[in-house]
C-alpha cells in the first residue's frame, strides 16, 4: 500500500550513528556527550523512583519543574513566566517544537525557516499541510538579511522559526537580531518558535540572547528549551516550553494527544537540581569553552578550516583544501575509512548548498577529542 | 489571534484528577494505580543511570528491550515480530497511537472507530485531516454489528481502530471478532490500528485475544502496548507498537520528529523486568481480579448496578436508580458532593449517549476501593 510520507528518510542523526558504530569510528556525529551527568541529578532521580512518584504527572508537568523553570526564565531573561498556564513540560524539546507547529500551523499557512536549519521542522510542517519558505543563510556568518526576510512575509505567513544558538552553525542572534525581527513582524499577524536548546552554551561575551527578554516578541513567541543538552543527559528526554497563556493553552491541546505527560520522577529530579545547584548551568558555559578551545587547538595543525563558534557544542569545518567530495560523501568516507563521523551540513538545507562544511560534536572527554583531531590532522 | 483548534478542549482526565484534588475526593476517575510497582524494576532503573545510560536511546528503543518485546510477543500470541524492524518502543502508548494515525491518515481518508473510543484517537485523526467514521456499540455488551460495520466501509476507508480489553466498557474482543473483521476487510486496502494497552489485565476465560495472533490481521496491523499499565508505573510512560517492516517504517518516520527516542534508562530497566520476571505481567490477571471482585462485592449493597467487566482496571456502573442527572453533573456531583471521582461515559462518544454510566477505576488499594464503595452505598 501506497506511503503517504514517501519523501521522508531516516533522520541524518540515526544513519551517520549507526555508520559510525558499524565502523567503530569516534561519533562526532549525533549531538550527544559521551561523558556523565551530575551525581546530584541521578541520586534524586533514584529517590523519588524509590518514594514511589511513579504515575502520570499533570499533563502540563509536575508543579515544582514549572516553579523552577519560570524562576530561572525570571533570573535569566528578566521575565517570570506564569509557571501554571506559560510553562509546560514535553517529551524533549523535540516534542515541544511538533507540538508547537501542530497548533499554530493550518493548512495553506505559510512558515519562515532559516536555513541551514534543524531536521525536524520541515517534517512536522508538511505533516500540518504547512507551507516552508526557506531563507538560506550564507557562511561564515550565516546573518539575517532583514531586508530579504521582509520579501518573504505574506498574507499567509503564520510563523517563524528561529535557533539560537545555532545547531549546525554555531552562530548566535544578538538582541539587535530580534528587534529587526519585531521590526518586520510587528504589523503582521505572526507567531515566533524560538528554539533555544542550547540557551545554556552560549561563548558570546553579550550572553544568550532570547526571544523571552523582548518583551512584544515574547507576547507572540514559543520558546523552546531542553534539559538534556544542559545536563548531559540527552536520553532523559525532557523539554519545555515557554509561552503566553493563550499560545500555551494552544500547544498544550496538541501536547495532551501526543505523549499526554512527561517522565514524572525525572521532572522532580530535574526540578531539584535546578532549584539546588544553579551553579551548573551558569557554570556550563566555561565547561564547553575549554573543550572547544582545545578542539580547535588540536585542529590548527590540520588542513581544515574551522569557522567561528559562538555557541551550542558543535563546532564546523571547512573540508576543501582535502577533498572535492560533496558532503554527504565525505562524511560518509571519513566515517569509514578516517574513523571519524561527522555531519554533512547540506542535510539541513533545501538549496544546493554549495559549500564544503561538516558540523562536530565536541561535547566529548578530552581523550576523545585528541584522537579525533589526531585523525584529522593527519588528512 | 484566531485558533486553529477552537473544538479542542482539556481532556478529561486532566479535568476530573483537578476536581478530584480540589475537593480531596477518592480519585477513581483518571485510570492509575494508588500503589507502587515492582521493586526490581526501580532498582534496575537506578542501576542503569548509575551505570551512565543516560544518552539518546535509538531512534526505534533500545536493542534489549525490542528483543525481549519480540520473545514476549512469541511466547503470548504465537507470531515472533523481527525486533529491529518491527518493533518500536514510543513515549508511552499515547505517542504510538498518535504517531501511527499521522503516518497512516491522509486528508479525506475515513477512519472508522467504535464508540465509546478512548479519547486520543478523534484529534489525532483530525489533524491529520481524518474524516472519522463511528459506529456506536450498546451497554452493557458492546458487540460490534458486523453487518452494520460493512456498511461503513467506502474507497475511501484507510484505517480502522479496535481497542480490547477496551477502556471504557471493561468488555474484550475475541478471536470471533477479529475473524469477522478480517472479512470485513480482506477485499479492501485497510489497516488497522488495535490499542491492546491492557492486554494483561484481562480476566475472560480465553484470555485476552490479540490482532498479532490472527495471521491475515497482522500482516496489516500496528499493534500498540503499554508498560505504564502493566508494571504500574504510568508516570514512566513508555509504550510501544508492533508492525510488519514497511509499516513500522511509516510509524517510525513520524516518531522520530515527534520525540525522536525513549527515555534510556527506563527502557534498559523494563528490558530487565521483561526477562527476569516473565511471572509478573502473567500473574496480573489474578492480582486485578481479587480488587474488581472485592469492589463489586462491596458495591452490591449499593443502588448502582454493576456491568460485566472482563478486562482493564475500569468498571461501568448505571446510576439510573440514584439520579436523572446527565452522566457528566453526575460525575461533578459526585466528585464534590460525594467524595469519589469517576467519569462520564458520553465523552468517550460523538452521538448523544443515553445511558447513564459511569467508568470507575478499581486499580486501587483495598483501603482506597473500601473507602469509596461505603461513600457509593450510601447514595
Ligand atoms: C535527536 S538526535 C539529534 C541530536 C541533535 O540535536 C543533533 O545532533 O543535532
Ligand atoms: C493519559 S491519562 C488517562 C489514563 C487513561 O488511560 C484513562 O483514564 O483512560
Amino acid at each position: 500500500p501506497e506511503s503517504k510520507l514517501p519523501a521522508l528518510g531516516t533522520t541524518i542523526f540515526t544513519q551517520m550513528s549507526a555508520l559510525a558504530q558499524a565502523h567503530q569510528a569516534i561519533n562526532l556525529s549525533q549531538g550527544f556527550p559521551d561523558f556523565d551527568g551530575p551525581r546530584y541529578l541521578q541520586t534524586r532521580l533514584a529517590h523519588h523512583v524509590a518514594e514511589g512518584a511513579n504515575q502520570y504527572a499533570p499533563m502540563t508537568g509536575v508543579a515544582p519543574l514549572r516553579e523552577a523553570i519560570a524562576d530561572k526564565t525570571a533570573a535569566l531573561y528578566g521575565y517570570r513566566p506564569d509557571a501554571t498556564r506559560e510553562v509546560t513540560v514535553t517529551a524533549g524539546a523535540t516534542e515541544a517544537l511538533y507540538a508547537a507547529i501542530t497548533a499554530l500551523v493550518r493548512p495553506g499557512d505559510e512558515v519562515i525557516c532559516f536555513d541551514p536549519s534543524y531536521d525536524s521542522y520541515a517534517p512536522a510542517i508538511q505533516l500540518a499541510g504547512g507551507v516552508l519558505k526557506r531563507q538560506a543563510l550564507q557562511p561564515p556568518q550565516f546573518r539575517v538579511d532583514w531586508a530579504h526576510f521582509a520579501t518573504l512575509l505574506s498574507e499567509k505567513t503564520r510563523l517563524v522559526i528561529l535557533n539560537t544558538p545555532h545547531n549546525p552553525s554555531a552562530t548566535v542572534w544578538q538582541k539587535a537580531d530580534f528587534a529587526a525581527l519585531w521590526q518586520a513582524i510587528a504589523a503582521h499577524d505572526i507567531f515566533v518558535l524560538s528554539d533555544e536548546v542550547y540557551e545554556h552554551i552560549c561563548f558570546a561575551p553579550q550572553g544568550h540572547a532570547s526571544v523571552l527578554s523582548h518583551p512584544q516578541l515574547r507576547e507572540r513567541a514559543i520558546a523552546v528549551s531542553s534539559f538534556g543538552k544542559t545536563y548531559h543527559m540527552t536520553g532523559w528526554k525532557v523539554g519545555y516550553c515557554v509561552a503566553p497563556a493563550a499560545l500555551s493553552a494552544e500547544v498544550r491541546k496538541v501536547h495532551q494527544y501526543l505523549t499526554f505527560s512527561v517522565n514524572t520522577p525525572a521532572q522532580l529530579a530535574l526540578a531539584d537540581m535546578l532549584r539546588e545547584q544553579p551553579e551548573h548551568y551558569r557554570e556550563l558555559p566555561d565547561f564547553y569553552r575549554a573543550r572547544r578551545d582545545r578542539f580547535v587547538q588540536a585542529l590548527a595543525a590540520s588542513r581544515f578550516e574551522i569557522l567561528p563558534c559562538e555557541g551550542t557544542y558543535f563546532l564546523l569545518a571547512d573540508y576543501s583544501a582535502i577533498s572535492d567530495l560533496d558532503d554527504v560523501s565525505f562524511c560518509t568516507w571519513l566515517t569509514t575509512e578516517v574513523g571519524v563521523a561527522a555531519i554533512p551540513l547540506s542535510v539541513f538545507c533545501a538549496d544546493p548548498f554549495p559549500h564544503k562544511l561538516i558540523r562536530l560534536c565536541f561535547a566529548k572527554q578530552e581523550a576523545t577529542l585528541d584522537a579525533a583531531a589526531a585523525r584529522l590532522v593527519a588528512l
